[in-house]
């Protein structure tokens, strides 16, 4: 490996454009070479340190007057690069902490604190105008009794309460955060009856188990708490008083009562330091082995031992969100978008998540802006989004997309993603397969700014390793050779509207590391300069990915969206769901009309199969037609590749989530943040239930078919 | 299931006789049976409970007067019984601590405890003749430096120090206990230069991690010791001053510093509430994520932070240890030895470890010897063994079999071990494969005493969950089904001897449960009462199991050793190598001569399948000659039986070991407690060694090739 690069040369890193001449026709290439050489210098750690701090001097909650000021700046920024600015204001349904306690009242009579220690290492730490410990979307209300601890709070773990014997109904719940997303912990303590939940932070998954904590390290302190939403993510994100459709004026509301995506028992998060003092107290029989976490004792699952009193009251109602845009009008496809977006709310200060990749995206918007002075222009246009209302449930984004449905499926391109841009320095990207060759290019071409080689090197020796201990090996045949896909998509950040209801291809990034202060007031600005990134040059290396991606998305005159590891990626989580019902057939879990070792999932590899070549084919025919330059046919496989991904989408969605549509990646019903690839296929498996994974089936091959076929005649198209 | 049985009624449980058809010709079934039942009923929890009692009245350390004093006491009791009971003396190198002390010399002076503390509630955590922390020969020294942590100490713990730019040169190693055996952790800091060794026991193994702790529950509580021996098991077991040959009057002997199977630096045994002190403050980097322990706040490898000075000073030399048998002679085939073993010599008052297997033997005798009361006698000679210094090095052990060598190589059908017998409800069982049907049919014999069904039922269910869990799936054929083997034996226990050095096959067994006291003081009565079987039912079960199988291993007209399924359990071990290797080819990492993907595997897959089909037509034939009752023929296939697992067996033994002649069955060189089978395959991947590789294949598949001759010449001479 090279020796590290001093952090103040990044401008001057060697620019690579060795994957370039992929995307562009021959003739292009070099013009292209050119402006992207521009967008690549650009970048400048210190920039992106200045518009960090002063995007993270006061926390700023969507609704709030603080987080209006950052919207303004940030549109400030945006002009002052040169793009066209733009801010769009909704009108959605949030809530803040008017007054939140938590007290023990057995075994003994005890106040719990709901804020952070103040650190005097850190003037952050010391924000009056951070709200103390609360849920986005939690409900009001008070609850008082025995606690019992439910893990993660799955329905796996409940079911293991069941077995204990231990029901949760008038209860509060205790669970610690991690595995799925925090309102599901609550939707599942709701259906069975408790009263209230409390979600802490265990050092057993982002505290001292995981390495010092701050301020000494990047993990989490015994004081800090993790905020966030408890939305129902799974079901239906996006603004819960217009399920579907989007916050515009005058739009029909739900009541508060009427809606479905959020609880409706009260619920607070709590560090581990006040936890502690809950569960060192709790009775009841020991915990299965895999729920005990970090702190210093066996844990027991109660009752017994220890009870508590909660009070939550909810300041709730309709706020106004501030969606910044910032666009490079396209100079031949001017009504085709590619998106590249972050959101700018945040629980506190938010340095990592989410003002690291909002400092990204003004150095991107800068080094465009640059190009742009220098005299190049897109193709198509680029739109650069600061969404509000992430954490609340994607709403900024959301309500966005379903405003501009018709105009997004007809002409988006691709949208790509950062949210927590930087924590560390290792590339995590995940995006549909669409975009494996085109994120693979850029990697290549961006240099790793410490340890020399690229970013791509980096991620693939990652990737590769990883797969060399975990991926299954099946001795009866050839091992099959690594291949690097990106991660599959999931929920959590905001290009969930745009795959999963209106089926646009996507990606998203981020540089990332041990970070343990997620939602706490320690993600702060210190935060990031001890530990997250000290020199700056991630920001900078982000800046510069997403340039580079939006640049190739936008001028490439054949669209790079390429589809020949599309059924490969399928197919390795295909493989997955193939591997738990074999697990599941071994235990013999049979019931009337279910047994999984007969589930057939023969009709969905044989359509994978099809689709592969197809895809594979495309691939080959895209690449001679760019090395001829056939600027007709090019126009005629982008109208075709442009809305491709949406022959995956069903008009009626997924059982039980409408909004849902995709039918090849959905968020788990039941893990939020972790995909289910297959959704109908894994909810089918999941339930037991034979006759949605047959239906499931009939879906999931049609859709398969419709995308073969598109494929073959964009193929005949190119010719 | 069937609902609990109340313990009292133990001796009138069921006895089921299912299984014993298998065995006996069929007109003898009956009267076999009815002894059988004998030995079912007699066991009784309450006299189990009553041996223990007194067994563990006081610490008694091989060597020491008190350890005398007990077998005396098993001595007696053999025959009160009615059994011929003797007891043999050897006199062996064992150390006892004279002078031990650590004392914290950075960041101040602290002396640091090697004591337990007294727990008011157990009067023998008070116990004044209980040694103080020490290794059983460990070495006499003194040493002060900074210490470095190094996980578990196992060589790729020691390459991944190496890796962060820490040498242990120079410095004191602070390692935990687990993973392997403790004398290879002090062979491994050696070896790189270490002057001193600490093992302390992690809260994350047996500690508060896993469960309540002591007295409150059967964890290791903060101020447990685990003592033991650090002898390099897996070089060489036995006394170290007559290394391979026998301990007897006059035999040559090594001097201390000749001994090359015992360490030269010092090394101590600490608790975690002590070492917490050293842990606490060692500076340097954070450590890898999976040496992460249990103690609360991130570990650091070091140095500096923490430095420490220690004192061990020895008593060592010859001293007396005394194996105690008890016999009942065969009838038609005396010659022939069935042997049940287990040890007697504890590192304090040992009530798990080893008496509960010791009562349970005690009554397994009383059992036999009321057999013989009622009329019963064996065919073949049965033996009960207490071995001396087991904890030292299986001295007692491995000097008799050396002693005896020429004849249990003669006339051994099998060694049958328990070593701590009980800590809990679970069965557990390793063995040779060839005993694998036999072990089965006692597991199906022997009832549940809690939830009813028989153990063989429970132990079936588990394994099986296990392995539905965790067995590789290979999606491109059709799922293997289960198949009950006998765990893998490596090393740590009594029946070493026997199958690694002589060829004798053997099994182990014991019964399973939470258990963090072990080698700590509170390895007491107390313990046992509250936690590991306070109803000594377990007791009475192994003392019951142990009895049929001797009966069964003694009586069966046809020696109970089968081989359908030795090839397939074979087959699976290598199945695990082979997946390493494909692992290791993904990584690249292949070196001149060394491509750990090109590995051929081939021959001893043939040689695999060649006797898999002759164990089962063995199997066939054996069948069927039991079912028409040839005597003549059964004394045929019983000379080539006893002596088939020695067809194995190579004449200069492993590489570097040669003590070790079982070509497929060792303990690992690296492990000591693990097993390694295929040995000299498992060395030549761990050390990339393509040469010893092919060595190994030639001599494994030479041994496959006699086994298979023999299994054929018995089916030939049975019929």
């Amino acid at each position: 490996m090279a020796g590290p690069v001093a952090s103040q040369s990044l401008e001057r890193l060697p620019i690579v454009d060795q994957a370039i001449g992929a995307w562009f026709f021959p003739s292009r290439s070099d013009a292209m070479a050119e402006a992207e050489r521009v967008v690549s210098a650009t970048p400048a750690p210190a920039k992106a340190r200045k518009w960090l701090a002063q995007l993270t001097e006061e926390p700023h909650v969507a609704g709030t007057p603080q987080e209006k000021v950052v919207a303004e700046y940030v549109h400030e920024r945006l002009e002052e690069f040169g793009l066209e600015a733009e801010i769009v204001r909704y009108e959605v349904f949030l809530n803040h902490p008017k007054h939140v306690a938590l007290r023990l009242t057995e075994p003994e009579q005890t106040e719990l604190s709901l804020r952070e220690d103040f650190l005097s290492v850190d003037k952050d730490s010391a924000a009056r105008d951070v709200f103390p410990a609360f849920h986005g979307y939690g409900a009001s209300g008070t609850a008082e009794g025995q606690v019992v601890y439910a893990n993660y709070g799955t329905p796996d773990d409940f079911k293991k309460l069941d077995d204990l014997g231990i029901s949760p109904t008038g209860r509060i719940v205790l669970v610690r955060y991690g595995e799925v997303f925090r309102g599901l912990k609550v939707r599942e303590a709701e259906q069975r009856g408790a009263v209230g939940v409390l979600i802490y932070s265990d050092p057993a998954d982002d505290g001292y188990m995981k390495g010092d904590v701050y301020p000494d390290g990047p993990m989490r302190p015994p004081s800090a708490i993790q905020r966030g939403s408890v939305q129902f993510l799974s079901l239906q994100p996006g603004d819960p008083s217009t399920p579907g459709w989007p916050s515009t004026d005058g739009a029909r509301r739900l009541a508060r009562e009427e809606m479905t995506s959020v609880p409706s028992i009260p619920s607070l998060p709590l560090s581990y330091g006040e936890a502690e003092k809950i569960l060192r107290h709790l009775g009841g029989p020991r915990v299965p082995d895999d729920w005990q976490g970090g702190l210093p004792f066996a844990y027991h699952a109660g009752p017994g031992g220890a009870s508590v009193a909660m009070e939550v009251e909810m300041d709730e109602g309709l706020k106004p969100i501030y969606n910044v845009f910032g666009r490079i009008s396209g100079t031949d496809e001017p009504e085709r978008l590619v998106i590249l977006g972050n959101h700018r709310d945040a629980w506190t200060h938010g340095a990592a998540d989410p003002n690291s990749g909002t400092a990204a995206l003004l150095e991107t918007a800068r080094a465009l802006g640059a190009a742009v002075a220098a005299g190049w222009r897109p193709r198509r246009t680029i739109v650069l989004a600061s969404w509000d209302a992430e954490e609340y449930g994607l709403v900024g984004s959301t309500e966005w997309g379903e405003d501009r449905a018709a105009t997004l499926q007809a002409n988006a391109v691709a949208y790509v993603n950062l949210d927590s841009a930087v924590t560390g320095p290792r590339l995590g990207a995940g995006g549909t397969p669409s975009l494996r060759d085109l994120v693979r290019s850029v990697a290549a071409d961006v240099p790793e700014p410490l340890q020399g080689g690229s970013i791509g090197d980096a991620w693939q020796k990652h990737l590769r390793s990883e797969w060399a201990d975990k991926a299954p090996v099946e001795l009866d045949r050839t091992d099959r050779p690594f291949e690097l896909h990106l991660g599959t998509l999931g929920s959590g950040s905001d290009y969930t509207v745009f795959v999963d209801h209106l089926g646009i291809p996507a990606a998203t990034f981020g540089f990332r590391g041990s970070y343990g202060v997620y939602h706490s007031v320690y993600d702060n600005f210190r935060w990031m300069e001890k530990f997250g990134d000290p020199q700056f040059v991630y920001h900078a290396v982000a800046a510069r990915f997403f340039g580079l991606t939006a640049m190739r998305l936008a001028s490439a005159e054949v669209v790079p969206l390429r589809f020949g590891s599309y059924a490969r990626a399928l197919r390795a989580e295909l493989d997955k769901h193939r591997r738990k019902t074999v697990r599941l057939a071994r235990k013999g879990e049979t019931e009337d009309g279910w047994d999984p070792g007969s589930l057939d999932f023969g009709p969905v590899l044989g359509a994978l199969d099809t689709l592969e070549s197809a895809g594979e084919a495309l691939d080959q025919t895209l690449a001679e037609l760019i090395e001829r330059e056939d600027a007709d046919a090019a126009r005629r496989v982008n109208d075709r590749l442009i809305t491709l991904e949406q022959t995956f989408l069903s008009d009626d969605g997924l059982p039980g989530r409408p909004w849902f549509r995709h039918l090849l990646y959905a968020p788990g019903t039941t893990t939020g943040y972790a995909a289910w690839p297959f959704p109908e296929l894994a909810e089918a498996i999941e339930n037991k239930d034979a006759e949605l994974f047959r239906h499931g089936t009939v879906r999931v091959v049609a859709a398969l078919n419709r995308a073969t076929r598109r494929l073959r005649e964009t193929a005949s198209a190119a010719r």
